[in-house]
């Protein structure tokens, strides 16, 4: 371990003052200096300098019409040309002092990807609603950790609050059991450690002796075989199961290949259905899965988990018209859903929801008498039964939206960015230049080239789009080729925000010709 | 799945428009009306409704001076004694639109536990550093998504440029990997996960059949032992070592505990030391480990990796007083260390850092071509060597707070508590009602009762003074019996915050005695 002079040669370059042979815990640590005297800074100085609540006043409300600009975003390039470059150069260049925060935080955004342009498509990365963004600085002062209650006890009854909302949301029962998470990848690994904990108990304490086996279908999202890595099931475990002709997992398929995973020697299933898959938003038949996992509970000897990664499509739910995409999901023993999706909250607002709640608070186990309570209160703690300890007080958020505006708002915004994929799909349909590959389900949308084109060719017009500033776009490989895919996830984005983005699509593959 | 109807029986009680047989995506999703007309809102309208300017820029300077109250907060109670009230009556009654939400925060900050306040003192949540905080904001309106290099071409710089400085602070070279996680139980896992991939790397694909034991400190965090369940190695492969006579591991023990676990089959070994221990903070010895981990290596046949949960005691390594008990970190495979603990971030900023940054990068494996550069990019995505996908820009408050301040700011924080600690014990050794456990290393202290006294007594105590607001501490199970716990988290707690509190828990004592 290097000493501490050595470590510092960190860009700020603050003077080092002499170390010496100070007591430990010393009200006067050596470093800083005072600008005048000399003297090193003592703690009250170092304290009158970041609680200076005049100060504060000040900068938060700049950091705040700097979010409000961001989040309110129209014109101008998607990306600058020149991120990198300003990018580099504050980073060179950041000094002197909280007063200048303001600054630093306005040249970041303005070599920043602006998520809020209507014309950024790119990924499921949503244009957060300003309301939540901006109470964002309120969850972090308040700093409340949901893991245990006497940390959080008036923020565990919101938390609650949410969580009860989403069981009625999803039609589950009072009695299932959930918790945010930090995104979908964590609400995935939740629900499998659920599964296995009922398919496998003795996993938890002996290790992954028992074989279960994941039937997936071949869209779902990667963080499922990657649970099956870390969970120590092995990725061998992962039996894919094939697409129908709209891109949506074949239901029909299971029983032939639950036959696959007999003759290698399972006898224990977790079915894996997406609503939303992440290459190209498709809605799997969740009644179908559903009748699939019946079918294999009523044979001898086999037991059987129904998940369904709604991480993406979890939020349609708000919508009477998109609403039928979910048909039959309250059927599911756990759900996914990430509020930073289809409910438009910042980063991170994932969900992980247990129809039989029981399932999800044996899950895990510990014994940590320095945080849990030995004894039963009115509200419980919520570590049990979740990954993380330390846990954001990411409810407040979505609460707060909620309350403002009503459900409906979700249903509205969820419309939009729906609608603005519809708006794309008619483009293209008539375009001479671009083809659809499918007809969106929800908001993401794949397309091509027309006639034979390559790969390198579609790549290459999305980094130039994306380059250009007008307009971010991402690709994908779908129907054996990679295409270009749009997912829309700012409701303000319009029909010609659309068309415009196309546009330039084509003008570069015309320039490319 | 209930219908919509149902399901929105939800507080808010907003008016049902008629569903109808609307076309998918319309414009005009049914629902909440317009005031005047009866007419229900269009998206047009929810969006000018949600996206007001000037009205977002009235709402976020009003957060943000909340946030600045709430973050220097001085007197009043640390919790509300009727705080259980005032969240339900909250709950019940917030209604009316967004320019109500500034009175809902304020009423729910006056409810919550003041994590801020000079005595709270409970667990290891911190009173975040303001600027932190109200950089939360901005965080948010980017909303940009670090696994993606191409959702974040700003943030992967400050990300990385932060990273870099982990890696100095901790001794390692530039070869070694790391990223942020959303706390210390992510981190320990994305942690075990690179050791399991080392040692057994046949466990990714083929499940976890090769026997890898982990070797912990009986005081070793929950989350450790969690994430042998949850990684299928089974909670039976953890050998508990035992602690020394100042509650920290003793690596002497090591050999006899490997010993132990050879006889049960185990070639493999995890060593886990712990820098700030849970139940007290003390700090293991790591050149201890080191030393133990190299003599194993030794031994034909045996794979070993050491891994050091520095979750809470990473940040002393700015303090050049402090920095001696993190000495022979740089030796360790990986450091699990929490920006939110000893550099006062607000939730979530957890770390995680491999040294041979390779085995990282190759400790997960997947294949998400709608998300992952197929070129090799001058910068590279983050994503594939962390547990999460959607990722929170946790790197910017950090960046922005050493720039503001420099590394000095955040040695002086570390010492402002670890002296906080210090008086307590003080306090204890000259009171005739309190005795202190132990001598704290760092800013956790146990003290008791003196005499004997139950378990639950301590237990009552500590939850009448919690209840009281004249202090919050927590308290846990140490050499054989319940006992009260102080976990200074606050710079601004000074000695006389922590007489007070001492001082109010003798009262409570006297008046049970």
């Amino acid at each position: 371990m290097p000493d501490l002079a050595v470590a510092w040669r960190s860009p700020e370059r603050q003077r080092t003052g002499p170390a010496g042979n100070r007591s430990p815990h010393s009200k006067r640590p050596s470093g800083a200096t005072r600008a005048k005297s000399g003297e090193p800074l003592s703690t009250e100085d170092w304290i009158s300098r970041a609680w200076n609540p005049a100060q504060l006043r000040r900068l938060g409300r700049a950091f705040s019409d700097l979010a409000v600009a961001e989040l309110c975003r129209g014109g101008g390039p998607v990306l600058a040309p020149d991120f990198l470059k300003r990018t580099r150069s504050l980073l060179r260049s950041a000094r002197g002092g909280a007063e200048r925060a303001p600054g630093w935080l306005r040249e970041l955004c303005a070599a920043s990807l602006h998520q809020s342009h209507p014309r950024a498509m790119a990924q499921q990365i949503c244009a957060p609603v300003p309301l939540a963004a901006l109470a964002e600085s309120v969850v972090a002062a308040l700093n409340q950790s949901i893991a245990v209650w006497e940390m959080s006890p008036a923020a565990t009854l919101v938390d609650r609050e949410v969580m009860g909302r989403f069981k009625k949301l999803l039609g589950y029962p009072d009695s299932a059991e959930g918790s945010l998470t930090p995104g979908g990848s964590f609400a995935n690994l939740t629900a499998l450690q659920a599964a296995r904990a009922a398919l496998a108990p003795e996993a938890w304490e002996s290790g992954a002796t028992g074989k279960v086996a994941i039937l997936a279908g071949v869209q779902t999202h990667y963080s499922v075989a990657r649970a099956a890595g870390i969970m120590g099931m092995g990725t061998a475990c992962v039996f894919p199961l094939p697409l129908d002709a709209a891109f949506r997992t074949d239901a029909a398929a299971i029983p032939a290949v639950v036959r696959r995973a007999r003759r290698a020697g399972y006898r224990r299933f977790i079915l894996v259905a997406t609503s939303g898959s992440t290459p190209c938003g498709s809605f799997d038949d969740l009644e179908a899965f559903a009748r699939a996992a019946a079918a294999l509970r009523r044979q001898r000897g086999t037991r059987v988990w129904l998940h369904v990664d709604a991480a993406h499509g979890g939020g349609m739910a708000f919508s009477p018209h998109l609403r039928r995409l979910l048909r039959g999901i309250e059927q599911a023993d756990s759900i996914a859903f990430d509020p930073h999706k289809m409910m438009f909250m910042p980063l991170t607002a994932g969900a992980v929801l247990v129809r039989a709640g029981v399932r999800l608070r044996g899950a895990f186990e510990q014994n940590a008498p320095y945080l849990f309570s030995p004894v039963r209160r009115e509200i419980p703690d919520v570590g049990p039964f979740t990954l993380a300890c330390s846990q954001r007080f990411e409810a407040l958020k979505v609460w707060l939206v909620w309350q403002a505006y009503g459900p409906r708002f979700f249903a509205a915004l969820t419309e939009a960015v729906c609608a603005a994929a519809d708006a794309a799909h008619d483009y293209c349909s008539r375009s001479r230049i671009l083809e659809p590959v499918h007809r969106p389900q929800a908001n993401i949308f794949c397309f091509r080239l027309r006639g034979k084109s390559s790969d390198g060719r579609h790549w290459a017009i999305k980094e130039a789009l994306n380059a250009s500033g007008q307009g971010y776009l991402s690709s994908t490989v779908l129907d054996g080729g990679r295409c270009f895919r749009m997912v829309a996830m700012n409701p303000r984005s319009r029909r010609q925000d659309v068309i415009a983005v196309l546009r330039s699509v084509e003008r570069l593959a015309a320039e490319r010709a």
